[in-house]
């Protein structure tokens, strides 16, 4: 294994002045003195006077242990910022390290700036510190509420992707990126490391990973820090990192090791310039430069470091005892009032903070960057300050003919890759497609008539569509793409995420905590909104001709509307032209998260677009070509209904989906033909959002409007797209609730054909025609034969398909015949 | 970097002779003509007539780009399994190679066992041509149908925590696991690697991982193809492991590629046992052995190998291309159907079967190992087999004293622990503990007292409750977790996994494939039942003190209830005794995925162990002591309530959940003081399933019951611990539903007390008795003043919370006071 240290240095600097060491140094106390000073404070913030129980928090709570090490590389990169001028942001996995970072951004100013009651005085300190995790203040993590973060980090995992995300298309732009060691045990974390592979030195920014390791998760040791060092340097170079490694000993003198730390720092950014450089230049002259070993550090320091070293006769920094708070009730114990006190005048404040106004002292201001070049204010950090429109081509011209409802077929998503394409060649820096694999298998591929995908690897001779730029990232792995395309619309860009349905809810927890961050930056005034994150969601349950039942499941629905109603659209459009409607609405929208379910096969055309707009806008609404309850809008209407002349329709066939839809009017076809006399009104379901009270959901139509639709008594069969408790779940409290009947996914499915599919959860034609003669009051009688034929039909079909393996052509090929 | 070919051998074999190097050809091309003939064949399984378009499928679906690779694999480990009489288990990441796994099941005969008429002749063979990826056949992955599989890898990153949680405590069984190259791209496989951190070699089997990289996934390269080998060497050093290369290419003589894989097998194996028996005389002798570079095997083999080289002028073998049906549309073409016929016979399909009857022939099938040695027919992979009942403790003698309701308090989990604890000790070989990081932290921590955390990684002096050896699995990675758990489980072993409740949504996906593989296997005969999949979700939604929102989600409720009835069971224990009741349920139980949510924090006990048992058994019921409408039971029935005489209450008010009890009852005792002569009625729900009707769930209670219970008519005030609309989804249907109204989780949180967070929500006490005032008939104006008493309350705790950074006594110290 090759001495890392032995590495060819490149433009190595000469070392830190005394005078820097002690700069950086007293930075970096005091950035761990107002952490202390967040989790115990509640008075006295410059112990000015003794330390007493009043002025310790009741309840301690928030995380000390990995606070230190932030603060620590804080001051190194501000330090290199300023040296280098360069534009930085700094994400950090360990997210509970969010005192370190309110710190940081309270000396470098930015706190006072956007809340200006936390002065950078004593006043501002006390009231800093009270709020942290304290009823009505801030949170313990590093939240939407703290200035530079785009990243929370509550839920590990998604740090490097995040970072990689930011610097895609940034190319002036440094990430820092801390990984903490317990966040280096998850897997989205151990595959973020390839992320290398997708970004291009010469056309994106840089990311400095900092592998963090002080040794300790919550109660125990983690895998990389008891791994040997040539392991773990192995492992970072098959990651195709140039590792270099930094450590820090709890009885080491802090001036060494800033000295370590600085003297890394200034290798990894001499590195990225050449790096840079090099690909620019290369770029300049026509040409790929080679795939470079991109410097990342591994730093290692004491857990909870600067803390105290024994509590309660056991060794507390350095060990995982320092996770949290590490020294509990205080407010009872004299002797831990002292520890305390102790601990946190040994950050010597009164060096650090004018002993008149409490004001960090203008040395220390001095260390960290002006303006927007600090990383609490960099404006990527608040992507919607750089956020600009999409320039978006008229999504009508990508209409499909439709002269007649239900008699002609496209697939959704082919059409929908025209638009997209046009997307991405008006939009070449600021758009992007995620997917994992499947752009192709979702019949996007007419976005490679003007881009490739991403592909820093090697590209050989049979390869298509792999270069070294491009606006489709393909990542056999959800939550990259996820947490790649959550970085880039964080720092102000736009995206569509394509994906296969079921495998979606692998990122179910990454949707969590992008609705939770969205939801709670609307309720901050200056965070400016982004581009909403738009789901495509394709090779749905229905359609897994090639798989089977591991691949179907319609439940990312029913996620994601848990979420706060004001960050949740779900759109089902049933055919092409709605797909665009709705498509361009979601490129447009701000601060959602939008789910649009649509199948890439080929399917019937019912709306021209004209029609397709109306009903979009809508959400909703009852499609006269296919109902005839209203004296012959549907040509039907031969009468003898049984409804008594009330102008209500006897049966309300609504539908939500592309399939369901299908059904649904094959159903109605079926109706028709077997009992011309009954009136059906076809509802379709565009907005599934818009079925809920107004009360609960910003789309909800009124119940005047849904009693309108649905009529108050008359019986509803629901064909739904995914699991039919859901529509229950959204209509409970409408008036006809009762009489609302609801097929959908019932999970059950193999590999089979498209129609056994719909067959074995019960959203047939035929188990539709049947529920209506099931539920319209005296027509039980009349119309028992065809609920026999009903069943007939369905025994006749299982058994061709059994027998020849494919549907039989009445039903492959069936269309609205009237 | 190490050339890896320079590894010194330990204990290499002779080359293979060059009738072994036939056979194993043989054997190999046997299982890729059948492999081919499911995919295309409808008849004419032997080709023994010229193959016309009526012998071809007329949908052709499934996978032959990894099954060539797959079934090199399968039968060179044949070889291995009877040179060395080996017990060995088969999981393969790349589960959509279903048609090769099937193929090798059925040379092995074991196929023919289990399913008698897919026999081992003409007609067999045509039945299992026909049934692949067919209406009414079988699915086109790697399934519960495929003997042999405990895997279906349809959703990819799972194979390796699966062959690891095989191999825990299976001392004398190997799994061999191949990992696909698009599989490696993925979060969960790329932690999984450093599993070996957690397989003791002398106490656990051995997992030998087989890296098959074919370059290509659906539609691309793979980032593990496209790098040097010297950095995926590195990479997998790095990961701890000893790579051996073998590579193959299209041009290749197979026979040298059979030698070069069947040379790195041997040496793989005899590296195995080499540091088994190492590990093994060390434990003998009473030390540790260094923790072991396992070997692991990189195998280039060309996608589609041994496929057609081009279609339509471009290239197919050794591309994407191959990903699926090389040849498509044959049915139409005549010359499509001659390749096809052409690429069958290129197999010699005449050598390989009797051309009398069709039956494998007997030198092939004499390759394959015999009985329980076939991978096919290993029951570890039918873990049922194994499985063995738990020994357990009796749940009662845990069981906390209750003299008087609500009054006194315990942590629920830290007395489960107690019980897991004497789990572990009388079940030192079949019970695991997963969690990441978490078993101190939700209270469990005296399952220390008898066992350790498994940890083969460097142990330092402060270090505790890390050994070699143990039953408690933690590392930060929900995914590792849940997989090494299915693993374990699915060879016929017991566990439980103890999570944070928001971060179990990590493993969302993961959870329905083994849902999907549950349903599947119950309809299965010779599948037998294992052990279920038991959550206990604690640091639940209400106490994450030191968190704050993203560590707040109870829907993982929610998610679970999609899944077919039959195998989803959801618990919400109340207090201490009941949660030991309903561990000890789930413990014994079968086939189930069982949610418990249970808090950690010291809460009221409300029942005696006896009332505990009956509570649970019945799964809901009234709390008398709580209750005043029946007549003094009570003890508050002092007339004049709302309701005239009828006997019903004038209101219900439910709960389900820790905190929704606590407040529950504190709005009982408001009511009481307030508003004595109002008849309140307490029904508590511990098992969620019993609120579904009969028809819904096995759980469901009858709608008399629950009329019963919940009246037919009276307002009924559910305070429930997640989303509220869940409660809605599962009662829709009863008669009394207009009347319900759930509080619960809407999704507002931060890091704040107790209190304030279940005020944020509305699912206060104050809130809750504000809700009866509004919906109790006639109360309104009896009661406003209690009304507006209540919004005093509210304000002035929210005061004393926001002042003194704690709940006020009387919140935190409230006891049941009657």
């Amino acid at each position: 294994m090759a001495d890392p240290t032995a590495r060819p240095r490149a433009g190595a600097t000469e070392p830190l002045t005394a005078e820097e060491v002690a700069l950086l140094d007293a930075y970096w106390r005091a950035a761990n003195y107002l952490s202390v000073g967040q989790i115990y404070l509640l008075d006295n913030p410059l112990l000015r006077e003794p330390l007493e129980a009043a002025h310790v928090k009741p309840r301690l709570l928030g995380h000390w242990g990995t606070t230190p090490g932030l603060n620590l590389v804080y001051a190194h990169l501000n330090r290199v910022i300023k040296a280098r001028d360069l534009d930085m942001m700094y994400v950090i996995g360990p997210g509970h390290g969010g005192p370190g970072i309110v710190a940081n951004a309270y000396l470098e100013g930015t706190y006072s700036e956007v809340y200006p009651t936390i002065s950078q005085d004593e006043a501002g300190m006390r009231r800093l510190f009270r709020q942290f995790s304290f009823p009505g203040g801030i949170p313990s993590h590093v939240a939407p509420e703290t200035p530079g973060s785009i990243h929370e980090g509550g839920e590990l995992g998604y740090a490097l992707a995040h970072a990689y995300g930011a610097a895609f298309d940034n190319p002036g732009l440094t990430v820092a990126c801390v990984v903490g060691d317990g966040e280096a045990e998850t897997g989205p974390l151990a595959a973020s490391w390839h992320s290398n592979k997708f970004l291009d030195p010469a056309r994106d920014g840089a990311v400095l990973p900092i592998l963090h390791l002080n040794g300790y998760k919550i109660a125990q040791a983690t895998v990389l820090a008891r791994i040997p060092e040539s392991e773990l340097d192995a492992l970072m170079r098959g990651y195709g990192h140039a590792p270099l490694h930094v450590t820090a000993e709890a009885d080491d003198d802090p001036a060494d090791a800033h000295r370590r730390l600085a003297t890394a720092l200034d290798e990894a950014f001499d590195e990225i310039a050449r790096i840079q450089n090099e690909a620019r230049a290369a770029l300049a002259a026509g040409r790929d430069a080679p795939r470079p070993s991109w410097p990342m550090i591994v730093l290692r320091t004491p857990k909870g470091w600067t803390g105290p070293r024994v509590v309660d006769g056991k060794p507390v920094e350095g060990t995982w005892r320092a996770h949290q708070v590490p020294i509990t009730d205080v407010r009872d114990q004299p002797d831990r009032i002292a520890e305390l006190a102790a601990w946190m005048r040994g950050y010597r404040p009164e060096e650090l903070f004018d002993e008149v106004t409490g004001r960090p002292r203008p040395e220390l201001t001095a260390l960290a960057p002006a303006g927007r070049r600090r990383m609490s204010a960099s404006p990527h950090a608040n992507g919607g300050e750089l956020l600009r429109d999409l320039t978006l081509p008229d999504f009508r011209d990508y209409a499909v003919d439709v002269p007649a409802p239900g008699t002609s077929s496209t697939s959704a998503t082919t059409v929908l890759g025209h638009l997209l394409r046009d997307v991405i060649r008006a939009n070449p820096r600021t758009f992007r497609l995620m997917g994992p694999d499947e752009t192709a298998s979702n019949r996007l591929g007419a976005v490679f008539d003007v881009t490739d995908r991403v592909w820093e690897g090697e590209i050989v001779a049979t390869d298509e569509h792999l270069a070294r730029a491009g606006r489709v990232m393909e990542v056999l792995s959800e939550h990259l793409c996820q947490g790649w395309l959550e970085g880039y619309l964080l720092t102000g860009r736009h995206g569509l995420f394509s994906c296969y349905e079921a495998f979606i809810h692998i990122v179910d927890s990454m949707v969590n905590q992008h609705a939770k961050w969205l939801k709670t930056t609307r309720e901050i005034p200056w965070r400016r909104p982004i581009a909403s994150l738009n789901y495509l969601l394709t090779s749905h349950v229905w359609r897994q001709d090639h798989n089977g039942f591991s691949h179907q499941d319609p439940g990312f629905i029913d996620h994601v509307v848990n979420k706060k109603a004001e960050v949740v659209r779900v759109y089902l459009p049933p055919d092409t032209n709605t797909l665009l409607s709705v498509a361009d609405h979601c490129l447009r929208s701000r601060d959602y998260i939008n789910v649009i379910v649509a199948g890439k096969q080929p399917a019937l055309n019912y709306l021209t677009m004209e029609q397709a707009i109306a009903h979009c806008t809508r959400g909703l609404g009852i499609w006269d070509f296919a109902s005839n309850d209203q004296g012959g809008v549907g040509g039907a209407d031969v009468g003898g209904g049984v409804a008594d002349g009330d102008g209500l329709p006897d049966v309300v066939m609504a539908c939500a989906g592309d399939v369901p839809t299908l059904e649904t009017l094959a159903a109605v076809d079926l109706l028709r033909q077997h009992l011309p006399w009954l009136r059906v009104r076809v509802v379709n379901v565009v907005d599934l959002m818009a079925l809920q009270s107004e009360s609960e959901h910003p789309h909800g139509i009124s119940d005047a409007r849904f009693d309108a639709l649905f009529t108050p008594d008359r019986p509803v069969i629901f064909a739904y797209h995914g699991y039919p408790w859901l529509i229950h779940r959204l209509t409970y409290r409408r008036t006809n609730h009762h009489n609302l009947h609801v097929r959908g996914y019932i999970e059950e499915g193999t590999t089979t054909t498209p129609f056994d599919m719909v067959m074995m959860n019960g959203l047939d034609r035929f188990h539709l025609v049947a529920d209506v003669i099931d539920r319209v009051p005296t027509l039980g009688a009349r119309a028992a034969h065809v609920r026999q034929a009903m069943v007939d039909e369905r025994l006749r079909v299982r058994a061709h398909t059994r027998e020849h393996g494919e549907d039989p052509p009445e039903i492959r090929d069936w269309v609205w015949p009237y």
